[in-house]
C-alpha cells in the first residue's frame, strides 16, 4: 500500500510521544493508534483517539441503575445483560475516532448512517490524488440471476481481462482529463499552460468516476458503531464496505472484548424469529411435522427459515 | 427537460386525484404537488407531499407558551417573533418531502445535512440512466486564485470548446463501458453476448463519473429545510447546489409565507456582527474615527466588516 | 374525562372544516382527526396531523430500487420484505404529529426518545393546571420482590387506601402552594394580595411533584415511532406509558395497517435467538436432549429462552 | 455541598491512577478530572472524560482542506476562521463526557438538547435521595411584569421567608411520605412494616416534586455542548440552568482555548442584525438621522436593536 493520505513524519511523531492521563486507557488501542490497517487495494483504517472501555459501559449503566445493581457486580455479566434486553444508552459513553481512506461509491454507502461525526477531503479545495480501486481478479464477481443486489460467479478469462482493463483505463483517462481540465501537470501540480486559466477544482472533480479513493475523519459513539458494523459486515453487504467493517470489528474486539463477545453473541450471530417461525418452531419441539403448506408461511420466508435452522 | 424518472401516466393519475380532509391544507403547494421544477440541465425538483403551514407553528407555539401568548395574537408578529428570538422548535411541527435528481457530486454535498429522511435511487439494484450534467457555456468557471473553493472568470473560446468536450465524452465513455461490462444493449436493456456473465451492478457502476445523476426521496422539517437553504444558497456555496437552493426558497415561500418573510430578514439576509465588529460600530455611530489599525481586527476581518456594512 | 387542554369550540371549529387535497389521505385517520383518545385518569392523545399512507413506503422503496422492483409488485409483499430486512429508511417517509397530555414522569422517559420533535407546554410561561395522576386501585402495584423495576401484586386495604390518601392529599398540598407562592387565585387565577409580589413562575414549578399533566405537540416519522411502540408497550415498560403506547398502536393500525401487521409479526411478536440459543434450537430439532447444564447458557438466560419456546 | 453521589473512595482511586497514552491530552483538564465543580445547593459538574483539544479541531479541518490549507498554518487562526464562517463540523471531532447532578426541573429543560447521550439515574430501579434544591434568599426571583418567562426584583420579609418555608416543608414531607409508601426507613433504607407490601419504586417517585436532584452521565461534541452554553448562559435562560451553563464554559476554557476565545468572539458575544437592522446601521453610519418612525422596526424591535448598539 502506497499510503498518501499518512504523512510518515507526522506518524513517527505521533508514534514517539507519550503522556500520562488519568483517563481510562485500553493497552491494546495504545498499540495500534494512528497505524494504518490496508483494506482493499489504496484503502486504510487508522484509529486517531478513543474514549471509554468496558468499564465506562458498566459505570455508566451502574448510574442509571444505581444503588439497585450491587449484586450484578461482574462487569462481563452485566455486559451482557444489557445487550441482551437492548439497553443500549450505555453503550454510547463510548467513543472512537478513525481516519479511513475508501472509494468514493463505498463512501456512499457508508454516509448514510447519519449519528455520526464527519471531515471529509474536500475535492472543492484540494487536488485529489490519482489513486483508484480495481478489485482484485478473484473479486470480479458476475451479476447474481437470482438477486438483483447480488453477486453471482466470477468473471473468467477474457471477460475478466476486459471488465479490468476497461476499469483502468477509463479511470486513467477520467484522471487524466481531470489535470488538463485544471490546467495542472499531473506529477508537479505546476500550471500546465500559462495561456489557459483552467476549470475551477468544484467543477473539474465532477469528471472522476466513484471507484476513486476519498479519505475522512469519522467520530461515533460504540452503540452506533456495532449497528454499523451488524449492517455492513453482513453477508448481504457489498463486498468492498464488509472489508471496512471487518476491520472495525477487529478494532472493537481489541478495545472492549466484553461488549465484542455479547455483540457477537445476541446481535450479529443471534437470529430472528417472526411470529410466525416462532410458532413454527414451538411445534416442531413438540413433535410435529410442519411444512411449508401448513405453515402459514410464503415459500421465500419458509426458505429463509429453514436456512436459518439448517 | 426530458424527464425520464417522472413517469408521466402515474403523474397525471396524481394530479386528477383529489380527496377530503380535515388537515391542513395550502392551496399554492396543492398547485405545484407532484409537478417537477427543472434544475440544470436534467435535474428536478417536486413536492411529493407536505405537512402544515404557517398556523401549525402558531399552533404548536401556543402549546408551549400556553395561556401566556393570549397577546401575541397575530400569527405573523408571533412568527417573526420566534424567528428572531431562535425558539426553532415550532418550525419543526412542518414537514415535506421532496423527489429531487441530481449529480451525484451534488448529492454528496447535499447528503451531509444528517437531520433528513433519504431514500435514493440504488445502482446496486438498478441500472443507471445515460444523463449526466455539463455546465452550460456561461456557468463553467474558472479557478478563483484567491479563493481555493471559489470561482474566478468564465472559460473563454478554446479552453471552453476543451472542456465541455472532454466531459461530455469521458461521460459518455464511462456509460458506454459500464453498459458493455454489464453485458447489457444501451437501449433495449437486453443482454448483449450471450457467452459473457456480465459484472455485477455494484461494481459495474464504480466506473460512473459524479456528474451522472441520481434521484432520491428527501424528507425534512421545516426548521432544518431552512438551515439548509441558508447554507446552500448561500453566495459561498457551489453554484450547482446553489440551484437546487433557491428553488426550494421558492417553494418555501409557497407554503409558508409568514415563514419564509421572517427567514429572510432575520437569517438569510441578517449579519452576523463579532463582539469586536460590535464594538467598532458602536464607536463609528459615537462619531469615532476606527481605522484596520486601531480597530483589533485582522485584515481579513475588517475588508469583510467593511464589505458587510457598505 | 374533563378536557382542558383541548378547547371544545376551535375543535368543533377543526372538525366541520374540510379541504381538497392532492395529497395521500387515509379516511380512518379522517375520522379520527383531532378527537382526543383517553389515557390514564386525565390524559388523552389525539392526532394532530399525518402525512402518507402505506403507499408512500411503497413508493419510496421503489425510487431505491428503481427498475428492479417490477415482480414486487403487491404492496404488502413488499413492505413484509422491507420489515423483515429491517430495510427500515422506506417507514421514515411517513410523519405523524400528536397532541399528548401525560404525566410528567411519563413524559421523561418518552422524551429520551431523542428522533422527534417536541413542543412542550412551558410551566416558566404559564399556569399549570390542577391535574395529576392517581393510579386507579387495580394500577396500584407493590413493589417486586425478584425485579427491581417490577410490579409485583396489587396493594390491599388499608395499605391501598393509606397510600391514594397520600398520594392526594400531597398533590393538592404542592399544588395549593405552587398557587400561594405565585400569588394567584385558584379558581380565577387574579392576584391574591396586592402587597405581595409573588413568586416567579419559573421557580414556583419546582414545588410541583411528577404525577401532575403535562401536555406537548410530538412529530415523528412512523419508523422512530415503531421503535417507541416496541419498546413502550413491552411487557417490561411501566403501566402508565404501555397505556399510551397502546393507543399510539391502536391508531398505527388505522393509519398504515400493512405496516402494522408486519410490525407485529416481525417485531413486537418476534423472537431474538442469541446464538447459543439458535444452537440449542438446532440441537433440540435434531433430537438431541438439551439441559441448562450442557446449554452453555447461563441459568437466567436458561429460563428467558425457555419461556420464549414454551 | 454534602456529595452522596461521588463515592469519595472510588474517587481517590480514580485520582491516584495514570496511565499513559499516545492520545492527545490537555494538562488542565488532567487537573480537574473526576472533580466535582459544585453548582446550586447540592448539585455539582465533573468531567468524567474528553477526547482531543484544539488541534484535533484542526487537524480534521486539515483533512478537509487537504493540501489547500498550508497558509493557514497558524492553529488560531484557522480556529476563529471555522467559527467565523460556521464550518462547524471540525469542532464535531472533540467529545466530553460528564457526571452531572441537578434538580429535575433543570434536567427536564437540559434533555431538550437532542444530539446528546446520556445515561440518567432511574427511580424505578433505585431510591432517590432526600435531596432538594432551595433558592438561596438571592434568587427568590418574582415574576416579572413585562416579561412571562422573566424574573422581577428579589422577594423580601415576609413573603420570601413563607416561600423558604413552603417548599423546605412540602419537599420535606413528600419524601416522608414516599420512603413511607415504599414502606423503607429513610435511613437504613430498611422495611418499615412487615406486614405491608410497599408501593413499587416506579409509581412512589410520582410523589416527588421536581426540586429534587437527578444525576445523569451526558456525553456530547463540542459543536453541540457550544450550542447548548450559547442558549442556557444565555441572560434569558433561567438562573438555575445559566449556573451550569457557566461551570461549562469554565471547563471549555481549560479544554480548548483557542475554541473557547472565537466562540466568545463569534457567538456569545456577537450580535446578529437583521436585514432592516442592518440597513438602519449603514444609514445612521452615512449621517442620517433614524427614528423608530422611519426605520420600518417595529417599537419591540427598534428597542431591541437600540439595546444592542448602545
Amino acid at each position: 500500500m502506497e499510503n498518501t493520505a499518512v504523512d510518515q513524519n507526522s506518524l513517527e511523531d505521533l508514534l514517539s510521544e507519550s503522556h500520562e492521563t488519568k483517563r481510562a486507557t485500553v493497552d491494546k488501542m495504545e498499540e495500534i493508534l494512528y497505524k494504518p490497517f490496508p483494506v482493499l487495494d489504496h484503502g486504510f483504517i487508522r484509529v486517531v483517539d478513543y474514549m471509554g472501555d468496558d468499564s465506562a459501559i458498566v459505570q455508566a449503566a451502574r448510574v442509571s441503575y444505581g444503588k439497585g445493581t450491587k449484586k450484578l457486580s461482574e462487569d462481563r455479566g452485566l455486559i451482557r445483560y444489557l445487550m441482551r434486553h437492548w439497553h443500549t444508552t450505555p453503550f454510547e459513553m463510548c467513543e472512537i475516532k478513525l481516519h479511513v481512506k475508501l472509494p468514493i461509491f463505498v463512501a456512499r454507502q457508508w454516509i448514510r448512517h447519519r449519528t455520526a461525526n464527519v471531515n471529509e477531503y474536500s475535492a472543492r479545495y484540494s487536488i485529489l490524488d490519482r489513486e483508484f480501486y480495481v478489485p482484485s481478479p478473484e473479486n470480479l464477481a458476475a451479476q447474481s440471476k437470482s438477486n438483483r443486489q447480488g453477486r453471482g460467479g466470477v468473471l473468467q478469462g477474457q471477460e475478466a481481462a476486459d471488465v479490468l482493463n476497461t476499469l483502468k483505463a477509463d479511470s486513467t483517462q477520467c484522471y487524466d482529463h481531470y489535470m488538463q481540465m485544471l490546467n495542472l501537470n499531473d506529477e508537479t501540480n505546476e500550471v500546465l499552460d500559462e495561456s489557459r486559466q483552467g476549470l475551477t477544482r468544484e467543477l473539474a472533480r465532477m469528471n472522476i468516476p466513484t471507484n476513486f479513493y476519498t479519505q475522512w475523519y469519522w467520530k461515533i459513539d460504540l452503540n452506533n458503531l456495532l449497528h454499523f458494523a451488524r449492517l455492513r459486515a453482513d453477508s448481504h453487504a457489498q463486498h468492498e464496505i464488509v472489508e471496512y467493517a471487518k476491520v472495525i470489528l477487529d478494532i472493537v474486539e481489541r478495545w472492549v472484548p466484553h461488549t465484542f463477545e455479547s455483540f457477537m453473541d445476541y446481535r450479529f450471530n443471534a437470529a430472528n424469529l417472526s411470529a410466525q417461525g416462532l410458532e413454527i418452531v414451538k411445534r416442531r419441539l413438540r413433535g410435529e411435522e410442519v411444512s411449508q403448506e401448513n405453515s402459514g408461511l410464503s415459500k421465500r420466508e419458509w426458505n429463509e427459515l429453514e436456512e436459518m435452522l439448517s
